[in-house]
């Protein structure tokens, strides 16, 4: 559905002002607490902050935040933080537009990964495919249409970074949308393989010693969580060379026992399944191994959902989705000054991105993008994940070849599944989205099954799907 | 691996002259009998039938029989038939090749069957993908390489005419080793199909009676057992229109109960996943159910063998594909004169479609044949299954369109199988082979019980298995 | 700008009942002529022609012609024939819509001819490509739009039968502007290279006699007036195997001396040209020579219009484009019945083709139609052509494959300079229309000569057109 | 002929280690001499250069003055130059080979040059189109298949920096022969258009002052002296923005008279043909003009060769190609020490290229090397000018999407021309290559004289013309 349409021409525009920032969602926090650290440490860039929250107590309680942590003396930046009751205003003449934007877990996250689960069906995280990442994708669309068209509206110039999940769904929706759109989707996990791989330089190349995770050249290709790695690279050294070694070091696979992850956190990671894929497919899986397990069947064909953990890794219940009740909040301890906002160095990228999308030097890393060919034999305008060049221009894809023939496929599966629930989304047709239901790898049901499945996750979840037609066939008994 | 080649120019020959036939296998006889009985038919074309078979006993079984038949009064064909030792010697200067061959089934069938079923994998036919597929698959390349190769020495300009499954991955094989050859594959399920249509045409159109199914034109695309029909026009009306009509008249889907399939043939077949497709994709299957079921995993996700008769079929048991040894066969009981080969009419094409290559008028009907671009969206040079134009100067394709994007998917995902075992039977790398076996949609397997369903498969057929790495990683424990 | 639909389902209609064929143009009686001949002969088929020209009174008289012919005893066909003041009534509900145009020549084809050779531009027609050729597209454009506009109104399903040149431009336009169209543009040239290969039939082989064109196979690709044949069969007999004794046969070429054509038809073809094209190109030229000369820039790199005789051809001057003034018209003295109108063999398809449409037969033939991937290389949705299988079901192109680099690269840059034109026709852009203009191989002038050729052009023939913007800046001094 | 393949993965090498280059030819000195100032300068590479031409004396001259120069005292780097006498010894486990030859102008590049004249065709430069860059790629197809074949044996993971003339046809050629090569191409002109848009930066963005043609980024996309830019930035500010005034400013175009450039430089540029590509294209042209010129037929479709100083060039004159015989040279001074090799900054990339491709830092620049979708529309495997990325992983081509179709087309068609030489070269075919002489823009003669230019040019060249066939029909009269 998507154009390849020629590089328009952005307004040259004097970057050095004063800056403005809108942000929508974060009133969860995670990622607004992110950069308010980011900001207050950042000496170059200064401007203000517009906060938009459908629940716009948590967005004034984050300018709140944002305020209170800027006027601490050790805090470099200069930014200030407004909340916003309407998108418009958040967004009206933002250069840069943030999301990250969730539906409450209770009404919607617990019901993606609780109801498949009566089916036999387990996710270790729910959020970007199978029955669950389905929901929450046909959930999002409508959102980010509306965002997207806010931006032509508002901010048509702005660059719109996402960091929403299903990353890729959201990312495309934008596109879809206002094809002019500048949007980038930002995800960490490839920083974990980048991060092994600077312990393999560590370990085999002779006199490497602190090897920084972003000195390893990775060249991603694939789709957000589902991304493969077949080169990294660290200042010449050719890091493949020694991961069959590796690989022999951490046969046989799986490596684990039922019960071995108890107490481990939710987030554990052994590339287990990232070795092997490796060791059947030829590349390296370049996503956590919880995120890798849900795009092909093979990994959750299990009976109990502790089978699992032989792979090194656990489910995430729906009970870790939902707020903890008890006790204050971080966010009124940081308010109440019962609890200090602390520094650190979080790792992301953002203010390093908007540095380098404002002309300030050059920026490679990877991010989800629309596929201009850098990845061959995928389709083009779908969003891939993918390095890429940022600079004043704007970001260049850069390009990485072809994936072999059968892992391909199975991205191309998921590729093809992503458009049609953007068709699906964007038309209101479920019994198309039953379509791509009944393609997701971890669908093993009969086709009844199936479509019941489908039905009582659309029932649970109706409050939130407004826009679809509810009297789908397929939802018909 | 195919290479889309510019159409080489065939040298002129007097085509009304004595023709030779080879024939390759047929020992199992099924094919063998309805060549007979159509040459003993054809008033127009005269010559030889040289049949060859690993079974030398077999072929000259089957050229006694063909030379007594056309003795009888009533043939009015002229046709001899000699059974020769070596492949060479049946193949030299032949004008058209025919195959139709068959490894023993107690030592290869049975197993492709009843091994998968120990893991819980039910196929109702087996023979083209699936595990059992992919093991006929294996065994089939190193064959119709060394067809081919016998092609390309002994009668080079020869149209080949394959009957043998897997149907794709043959073909394929033939065009892999000698990429000029001139090769289809011939396949009748798509018969039901417009005899399906030809019944809607009595029912829906005013005063259409006795329609053949010969005149119902279905534009055919897909591969082979898993073809999509979304076109069907009888003298130009458009018999799509009644469809709907038709599929609500069939609701709801699945209209059977486990066991009422019970004594029926093993090939019935209720047109229940055609229209189930139909209903969920837009397109109907046009093959038999039994073989459309093993193309997705949601018909066979079943914990008994009998539920799958819900949809109308049922599984072929692997002892129905071992040869009764009780009694004197049909064979012995023709040569002794016991029995009298009745003619009937086949319904087999090959007759006309020598005719037509011979440039004895044209014919339009669907075959499988490499994608020159007939099926956009498939990729070219997989072997497809497409409507084409068949003439004195050869085969030409019809252009049929794209698919719907997800039944695209699902197709392509086949495809790629295909082409996998394609190159892993060429380099005998069974590392690659499981590769897609893990990508079969029937293999719902956890990871480890995949590999050690393969490899019981590779060890109960490594007697045919000869040419493959059978120190492949993926057979170690 | 053409994307490849799936195929949509006619709806289903009683064929045999009494057709409408709405008729745009034909003042200029040619083509109305055949009609009227055609169906005098049509047993099979009746109903009403409903004629209309932006001529009123030429439309008028064609009717009285119609009327009067089918009046006659001889006559079989049971047609009437009604002249309409507007093309919404003559194509309200018409099955068949027959377009053949032309603007008054006086004020625009003698332009095309001669200001181009007051530049040393020389063009055998000047009606396809080239100076000329680009002005009659630029004109056609707003009028195939109104048709294709009137037949989504009027009679959506109707099958559009272009005969109008430039043929591709015109036919391209209609699906422009309505994307499920059913058009075909028909053309004659390639008749005469199946009579050419006819002719080597009868000649190289044995007990070949009176080869009818009809049964000769060619495989064509290309755009309409320079496609190319590299297949050719009859009765399975290569006819490309006797090329090269023919080709030595006809060396040197060229074969004539400036004068030797003085005094032959306007229209004289000697194949100088296609074969040149077989010698160097190894394909076979099929369309007369005087427009093959059109597409290349070196066969008419000449400083005197008598050097093109070297080719065997001739130029046609403008003033054989203007109708005779002098004495009576035939259309005159066939209604006053001092000349009586003689049935013949036209030798054109197009009853055949309505025939097959309806249902009644197969019939394939080549014809000009978006190319869906049957010309593998060049674009999808660009009119190429090609041949076709037409049915009840409609048109299917038969896939013809590649054409070798060199030619195909030719051919691309008409195809690109046509659909810029299409996209200049649709913005009114005469900037945009320049670019092609100035890749117009016969375009070998320097820059700013270039630009005042286009420059006169368009003053010329300002008044048609309209809808184009005349401030472009290439028309500023 | 190219087959995208998936990245290998270059062994680990211990980079900081002492390098090898080889440098195949050189004699002519102009880039050895640049080489040899780079490397004096060059404090953090160390290593030796060997030196191989196939006049030894030349290339031992180049070793002595290579050692002379490192031998001073401002010289920082720490390199020894020796001369080889077979190419095998010179590239023997070399970590860059550098390339830079010329057969001996008198005998080719002169009659590439005259010859055409005498029918009329004039080309500024002669070494990339036209009838002279067609004969000069089809002398040097050999010698690079010559040198590929070396790299694969003696340095097979080497990285080959080709500096010749015609740059595409040189560096496919290397790819063609060892397709796993690791080969660029580079060329300077590109840095001119670099320093315009550092002009126009300078002249319309505020407060910009010494803008370093280093800092802007251009998008190239294009092939090697007919590249276009369609971006442009400097720190963010687009500096496409101010293009249109500056072609108000520079308009009308062409802008000089014949005999303005008299006493000019051979070399001297206007950028009349770069703003008037993009007044007509949209597109800025990305080399001298008289490169660009070379590239269509109106700028040069003059009848005498003064005219084309209307476009602020001059025509090279032959005799300007030929050593100066007068006077001792250059390096005899220097070996002399008459005269003292000054050192400069050359401006060229290499050695910083060498150092990206060590692991030393990243760097992006343009370059030439084969299409894997970073040019969208142009065919994969074609040698293209285009951005990358080099880091020590290797070079990566960024994206930089689709030119404007006309534009596109233009170039596709010395994309094919360039394709057809290459397999001319390598099978020996002078008809074929007669094929993409015809299609030439420059060769707007007649059929005839087309093939009598090119008969005269190869009767000529003939010594030089090795392996070729010289009995094609295209030679025949």
């Amino acid at each position: 559905m998507y154009r390849l349409a020629e590089r328009d021409h952005r307004p040259a525009a004097d970057r050095a002002r004063s800056l403005k920032i809108g942000y929508v969602g974060g009133g969860s926090q995670g990622w607004a607490h992110t950069l308010i650290n980011d900001l207050a440490q950042c000496e170059d860039l200064t401007g203000e902050v517009a906060l938009y929250d459908v629940n716009h107590g948590l967005a004034a309680r984050n300018a709140e935040l944002g305020n209170q942590v800027m006027g601490r003396e050790e805090a470099v930046g200069d930014w200030t933080f407004q909340a916003h009751r309407e998108m418009d205003a958040a967004l009206d003449d933002a250069d840069f537009v943030i999301c990250s934007t969730q539906d409450p877990p209770a009404d919607t996250f617990v019901n993606d990964i609780d109801i498949p689960k009566e089916y036999g069906v387990y996710q270790p995280v729910a959020d970007t495919v199978g029955p669950g990442g389905t929901m929450r994708g046909l959930r999002a669309i409508p959102q980010y249409r509306e965002i997207a068209a806010t931006v032509r509206e508002r901010c048509p110039d702005a660059w719109v970074i996402n960091y929403t999940n299903p990353m890729t769904v959201c990312t495309r929706t934008l596109y879809e949308e206002y094809p002019d759109i500048n949007a980038i989707g930002l995800c960490h996990e490839v920083f974990q393989t980048q991060e092994l791989f600077a312990e393999l330089a560590e370990t085999y190349v002779d006199a490497a010693e602190d090897v920084d995770r972003g000195d390893v050249e990775v060249t991603v290709k694939g789709i957000n969580h589902f991304t493969a790695v077949d080169e990294a690279y660290w200042r010449g050294h050719d890091l493949f060379a020694y991961l069959d070694a590796e690989l022999e070091n951490r046969t046989p696979l799986p490596g684990y026992e039922p019960g071995d992850m108890e107490g481990e956190s939710y987030w554990v990671n052994n590339f287990q399944i990232a070795f092997d894929l490796y060791d059947r497919f030829g590349v390296f899986g370049a996503a956590g191994d919880r995120h890798l397990a849900e795009f092909v069947p093979w990994y959750l064909a299990i009976d109990d959902p502790e089978e699992i953990q032989r792979w090194g890794i656990r489910l995430t219940p729906s009970s870790a989705r939902v707020d903890d009740a008890d006790g204050p909040d971080e966010m009124a301890q940081y308010l109440d000054g019962e609890e200090t906002f602390e520094f650190s160095e979080s790792g992301e990228e953002a203010v390093d991105i908007m540095r380098a999308l404002l002309g300030e030097g050059q920026f490679v890393t990877h991010l989800n993008y629309p596929n201009e060919g850098q990845i061959a034999g995928l389709p083009t305008g779908a969003v891939v994940e993918t390095n890429a060049l940022l600079t004043g221009g704007g970001v260049t894809p850069l390009c990485a070849g072809e994936l072999p023939d059968e892992f391909r496929s199975m991205v191309e599966r998921h590729v093809t599944n992503q458009e049609t629930l953007i068709e699906a989304g964007f038309t209101g047709d479920l019994d198309l989205a039953f379509q791509a239901f009944l393609n997701e790898p971890l669908v093993t049901l009969g086709r009844e099954e199936a479509r019941d499945l489908f039905a009582d996750l659309v029932a649970a979840e109706r409050d939130y799907l407004d826009g679809y037609d509810l009297d789908a066939s397929v939802l018909r008994d």
